[in-house]
């Protein structure tokens, strides 16, 4: 948490508006962290609709496993999000703090537990003492406001150098809608899901089966691109919560009956847009906060035999150890990135490889290019912000994928996170 | 190569003695580095059997594809090992090298070019200039003799900070048989193939085939079990090089009549283990000379659902980033092992767990073991040789891998490898 704030943070934090349904709180459980924040509350009016993504983990938190029970429900009206503690790998005595949180908010917001989903991030193995929600979410309850979303995003952070936040307004139909969004994690960050945790609402009349449908294709294009250290969460978690709400009792909102209930729906395609969008900013502000991070990469592979091949390899590249550690020294080492497609076990074919670091071709057709320039190609590495292309020559496969260099400072802040 | 000697390095260099039909050679090249050997010649007496194994990487190394080529004529008469560059992702003038190294070993041991093996290590992308052998290599087999097996290890060496070698003795049948090993690898260090480049030699008659089965057999136990940063080389090499001359005329030599041609055969399982033995010494020195390890690592992993499962969990422990940065900061973080259990993918149950720290149970059935004394876990994280036991309770697959911590001076090593 002492940290000094990544120098990739975005350089503008937008404004969050308020987003009609939706009320947050913070506050101090003293969970794990003194003097700050640890806890989110938000309450969601009554008639929202859910879709989640979670971790792929044969481990999952119990906070996960509390979630995925509860998402066919389909009703929310209440999210609760601590950090300092993850309650994973806590056993029985997990599942009963999560109940026992669910339950003691489910009393804050006037619902049912199974209506209160919640999220924890923080060390894995403590049990979570629970009982430090008591008071605390009724008190939240009392003061949730429609506005203060960069304290929540404050509140969730663990080893997070910035709140991650993001807001995009589309027109539905003939209705402006809103979604705001939050992320946190910057380390053990890896796909499925890349972020620990992450949070979206909008006022959109979306339908559930939509919403999830639409959450899952944006998490694959957006937090399943992101990679900080290749190590999986057993807390990943993004929720998306729409209140249908937009235009009160007008053209977009429910109560305008006009809530989106179709794929087919001409409506959809600028609220996808907006979602991908808006989950794309986040999951690059994870990237750009990385644990130690001093270099925001974005990998590009283009001409692979498939998209999903061009992803492994995308990934490869961005997961290796050697790739990020050359980016931290500044080195446009391509012959590392060979070594990252070769590993990668995808269609390759060395002799038709071309590989960029920024706009500077340094290899094509399996070798180094005879026109490559060192000192062009180290200015480009000297950036804050470096992308490496690599070409297949083989099909018209691609893929983007973010991550950041590897420097001692990750190995410093992992060495001694828990002590 | 200024690195100080990793204090994992074995405490005892074995003298290798000769064997019969081997003899060694090293020399200054001046490929790369200055002051130090960075050629190895080995001439091997006509009737010898080879068996070899590579990098399953998808864009491997000029020698590699030679080696593969030439493998099936099964005949090795020299075996050719540069330090300093890796004649890799080199394009048709790395094919055209490899092939006038082979001509000028070729003349040197006067036998045909298919009947020379390569291997070259160092820096990927730069081109190899074949004409510094040239003169050498002739030098070299006028000066080749039966000893000289720690010279020659130091010829191979980039990285590393101590040379690899190893011998083991069995009796095949009647006689004697010796086998010699060495190895060269401290980054990009990953199964399939897991060293960079080793070699072994003996002087027992095997065929071929069986060789070459016992090898693969050999590499899947103790090469592949190990990882330093989870990269794969394009150069991984590992050959074995059999002379059949043990025992003169006798028992066990070729001339003898006592070839072992069959997997049935009553003396080869002693053969086997000594191999097997051999190699799993030289694939820990391996992991005791990782890129900044300061820590010998073995993770066993027990209860799996098949060898197999057991082998792919302990491989994504061994590589994960955040549980060998909690071992570099001596912390018994097993919060991460959890994590790393659960991000394989293979089947486990959280609350069946259960994680040892050296003898000291830290978790069982899903969360922190009542018992866990703190003190004690931190007693044995302090060691300079930890082993991390995990049991998943599922079955009875098993298996065992050897890696390193992640410290500070992997960053350090691998920022500033190639300027």
């Amino acid at each position: 948490m002492s940290h000094p704030v990544s120098p990739l943070a975005p350089k503008h934090v937008p404004d969050l508006p308020a987003i009609a349904g939706i009320r947050l709180a913070t506050a101090e459980a003293g969970i794990r962290y003194q003097g700050r924040t640890d806890v989110l509350y938000v309450e969601i009016d009554p008639g929202a609709e859910v879709a989640g993504v979670f971790t792929r983990s044969r481990c999952p938190s119990a906070p996960v496993d509390w979630c995925r029970a509860n998402l066919a429900g389909g009703v929310a009206r209440a999210l609760v999000v601590n950090s300092g503690n993850a309650n994973a790998f806590t056993g029985l005595k997990g599942r009963d703090a999560a109940a026992r949180t669910a339950a003691i908010a489910a009393r804050a917001a006037k619902c049912r537990p199974e209506e209160v989903f919640l999220a924890s991030t923080g060390v894995i193995g403590e049990p979570l003492d629970a009982a430090k929600f008591e008071g605390v979410l009724a008190d939240c309850a009392s003061r949730a406001a429609p506005e203060g979303w960069l304290a929540a995003a404050q509140a969730i952070m663990t080893t997070d150098t910035f709140p991650k936040v993001a807001t995009r307004t589309v027109r539905l139909g003939g209705a402006p809608v809103t979604l705001n969004g939050m992320a946190k994690g910057a380390g053990m960050i890896a796909p499925d899901m890349a972020t620990m945790l992450s949070f979206v609402f909008t006022d959109a009349a979306v339908a559930a089966p939509i919403l999830q449908e639409l959450l899952a294709a944006g998490a694959a294009k957006s937090f399943n691109c992101t990679t900080v250290d290749g190590d999986t969460s057993t807390s990943d978690t993004l929720l998306l919560f729409a209140t249908g709400q937009a235009g009160a009792a007008g053209e977009a909102g429910r109560a305008g009956g006009s809530r989106i209930e179709s794929t087919d729906d001409p409506r959809l395609p600028a609220f996808r847009e907006a979602l991908e969008d808006l989950l794309v900013d986040l999951a690059q502000q994870v990237a750009r906060d990385g644990e130690g991070a001093r270099k925001f990469v974005t990998v590009e592979v283009t001409g692979a035999e498939s998209d999903r091949s061009a992803h492994r390899i995308a990934m490869s590249i961005a997961n290796s150890p050697l790739v990020k550690t050359a980016i931290a020294g500044e080195d446009a080492n391509w012959g590392r990135v060979v070594m990252a497609v070769g590993k990668a076990g995808e269609p390759a074919d060395r002799d038709r490889l071309a590989i960029r670091f920024g706009g500077v071709r340094v290899a094509h057709e399996g070798a180094r290019d005879p026109d490559y320039d060192e000192a062009e190609a180290s200015a480009v590495m000297k950036q804050d912000e470096v992308t490496l292309s690599v070409d297949l020559g083989l099909g018209s496969g691609a893929a983007t994928v973010w991550t950041c260099d590897l420097t001692k400072a990750y190995v410093e802040i992992n060495g001694d996170y828990r002590s």
